[in-house]
């Protein structure tokens, strides 16, 4: 099929190649022309311009932007000016499915097709393929059933589901950008999770360093307890076989830890995307609780250092009532 | 080798079978005769009580105990008094680290070796093979590297770590149980996760469903951005297929989903077993902060029921300070 | 001074009395005619409608509006037609305080100046005095400074600063119900931090309760540490009295138990209103980690059934992997 | 009555002050004799040593302990060798309440009644008089009632139930000091309620910051919302007064603001003594969820710096399947 892509980054470009290598024809560009060119080389038709691109493309267009979500609305509202109606608009990047509702409003009242994807495949996706997540009308998303079959780790393959192959139709506009959300929202809590774990093994050996015997240090009841040297390299392989918690996260982890167990490199400083405080406002919406996920957020504000004020007070009170003084 | 096993479970019978496949001998023993018979029929040889076992090994003897947390110690006991010095005894159940640092400290008084494994798999491990964790002396660990690489998933292969091949010695005595509490703790956070996730998806088409509007109801603010009918069944199983939260629980949630997606055969009351407890103590004695990991503990607590009372005082206190009468 | 007050119900009604008992001259209207009745009784000025009412007040006229949230903007559009540029309105409900900057915006457009009150005090305030939090433009708020000091409870009293007598001005429109928002999120944690230590409490016992030993069931490892028949009622009494934790929900609970220690009359499922819900996403918004707030918000969500099928997912993923069967 | 008081630091001199006033006959030591003389001048009877101390105490004697939890053991060891059966001895420091019974059972073998006084009220307590929760056999708390009511607020007072006056028998031994462990786990509650609630109002100016753009950072939706300089230490004043949440913590936290609303002086870095982790232990072992309690203990490790390494390890999760680099 023939598709236009908007946004060469590194999702947008490994897309691209991805599809090119299944035979579709992708007319492409970025802001950045050196983009556009690294994928002429590679069998893509450049374009210069939105209209440019439009111009190239058969109709009905199809037309996916993998842009950062903070130029995306400005995008999508210059191309509505450029497609025709029958053309199919696809928002790939990390968008708030609120967004996706609101847009596909506007624009099918000027007969337009929006469908956004959710994708999960990180840097990994040109090799392992993608996991998509689609949201939109049905007829649209049956018609590039090719594109997303290719981009896919199911390339090639056969299945009587689709979600075997790892892409999904799960229901009207937005509702892909939500199901992505709500993944990202576990893959924090995964993380945390297995972050938790190690900083506990990396604690281990406690009971050998000396211990300040201040009032303001809660004692080691029983430091014998904590004598252990743990490889945490080692464990994060070990349980990548057999091991009720192997996943892929695991085996990136064990990855990471065999080529510096000290994780040195990393300030401590996580940032945080949309994905994750969407989903909590979506619980709290919903009425849902989500206290595991919602402490993992949290964990990372916390690491933004942002829980300086409130640790501050919890001081004051602390000198207020008790006369304590903390260490620093 | 020839190795002895206390405890013919599902556990400890699937592990015998798999000791057995690998040409080992095992002396089985078991409180139920029925037990034993069976796996003598499959090659096993029965012992009737846990001297004649000990007297059916040649020295140094090795018996593993895959008990009930409840009654290894007293069998512990019993058997301290029957095995000889240069002995090997290991508890390959769900023993709390500390017991085996004490354990370790009186039977090393009388000669014996003790090893502590960790052993997660549960019951696929005698297909996939088990995933070990090992505590003990370096000496007998090394020893009885043979059985511990036939139980494991590594079984036939060849890998320069025995980490590659899914056993691994951790440390001294207790490190072995240690590293399997936190592998459990993790277990608890990724099913939270998983969980949660779900849970908030199972919800997303809370839009459509009228609302009391009452004051004791908090109102749904944008009703239209949660009118999705999820499948999650099928989500689960896209997500298996190339997204960064794939798993080997995910890869079972989506088989059980696929079953029953409504999951009604389930109560929903969880039960914790030890290891959860034990780790979050670890971190509160290391001071290693555990907020994911508590709060998926604590949810199983509520499902328990208790959190009733302390539900009971917010609606106590709701009623006195604000005349809030809660709803039934 | 001359006010206009729209909803008479417990916390309007009793507002009214405060004021009238200060001398203040109060038009009233309810759509409960009623309502209406039994302050003219009291002193008001009844009025017929919001036509009625506003005829019935001097220029510039000041209307108070204490109305369930859902009705609160239909009444600000009807009010707004009748109101006239230099008039002030006055929302003392519990709005979110973004529809506060909304409306603000919309009826400076036509000259009225909006008033937010948030107001903390409930059923007690008519004899306490209401702690009244102000957001708006100054000098309409500084005009109506003898309202405030009647309701709040230092009326009679004097001071340097407004906050020693229980009222502020924190800021432009909408700083009001910000800060109560604020307020009632602290609320939800101390009653939790109440709650969960009375439960403890409360469990103080378990040691002495036959325990089952499957294992489904987690051993506890020292019965008699448990031992305690703990008053909790006469507990939260003596802490009243020179502890660290003494605070007005204190002595309320302190009542409460004292009235009923079993609290059975209260069923468990405990609602939530807007406020904590505002305050978790404004806190999501600004990156600011609320760990204990969200907790005690998601402890709400669990008691009103919303964790169910989260918890089956769990127990879905335990018979998965290790054939657990919950015990129901 | 007379009574010995052993621990005059800021803590044990005052409650001896207290005793004194109250026409009550002390016996004090400590290891600073500098201490012991300044109490001398005071009217206390000084002692050289724990046996001339007891030689000075009529029979039976009463001795109290106030020292650091590190070395009451120790001086419990030492005194039971020089009291004779009859007498009673007295932790009023922050013991954990298992070590309560395990002492009890000890002492009651030889002869001794052991009672255990958990005690709150910090560094107010001279003047405000101690809120005491007490453990311990029946006849010996009953026989030292004097003394308990001249510690507490109520000294001087008439009441039908001590708990009105400030103490209370809470059962038998460890339950005083169980009762007191709940205390300081319930205050950590609501000082973390306090804390994130101000940290909030502090963020609410956020919006008018410059906010970077990079793919890094989350951006924030609707920056008008988060407009507001709120003056937290006046707002802290006004909850002082009518408001839901006003206690004397509240009472301390609007002194300090009103002293420094920067709290710069403070580093962020806030220690925990043993009662929050010994609280936290018995809701794992009792099954009572805990989860806005352990959110604040473990809010209280990370400003300890312990959540590092899992913040790294995090990034390097991030790094693998999404090439993120963090901000530093």
């Amino acid at each position: 099929m023939q598709i236009g892509m908007i946004g060469l980054g590194r999702m947008g470009a490994n897309m691209v190649r991805r599809l090119l290598r299944d035979g579709h024809e992708c007319v492409v560009f970025d802001v950045s022309q050196a983009n556009v060119e690294a994928l002429e080389q590679e069998g893509a038709v450049g374009a210069t311009s939105l209209e440019d691109m439009v111009a190239k493309l058969a109709k009905p267009a199809t037309v996916w932007l993998m842009l950062p979500a903070a130029i995306t609305d400005q995008t999508i509202e210059k191309l509505s000016g450029v497609m025709a109606a029958g053309d199919v608009l696809i928002d790939g990047g990390n968008s708030n499915y609120q967004d996706d509702i609101d847009r596909a409003g506007r624009l099918s009242g000027i007969g337009l097709d929006y469908i956004d994807v959710g994708t999960s495949g990180g840097v990994w996706g040109l090799e392992r393929g993608y996991c998509l997540m689609i949201g939109g009308p049905d007829e649209a998303v049956k018609r590039l059933d090719p594109i997303f079959l290719s981009l896919s780790p199911g390339a090639g393959k056969e299945a009587q589901r689709t979600s075997e192959l790892g892409y999904i139709h799960c229901g009207p506009a937005g509702s892909g950008h939500f199901v992505k959300m709500v993944h990202n929202g576990i893959e924090y809590g995964m993380m945390a999770a297995y972050a938790e774990g190690l900083n506990l093994m990396k604690s281990a050996n406690i009971g050998k360093v000396a211990r300040s015997a201040d009032a303001e240090t809660s004692p080691l009841a029983n430091p014998h307890y904590y004598h252990y040297d743990l490889d945490v390299a080692e464990i994060t392989e070990v349980w990548r076989h057999g091991s009720v918690v192997s996943s892929w996260l695991l085996d990136l982890l064990a990855g990471s830890l065999h080529n510096d167990p000290t994780l040195d490199a990393f300030s401590g400083r996580v940032s945080d995307s949309g994905e994750g405080r969407w989903m909590m406002k979506a619980g709290i919406d919903t009425g849902v609780p989500l206290p595991v996920l919602s402490s993992a957020l949290f964990q990372r504000f916390s690491s933004q250092g942002h829980e300086q004020y409130s640790n501050q007070v919890l001081s004051a009170l602390r000198a207020a009532f008790g006369g304590h003084s903390e260490k620093k």
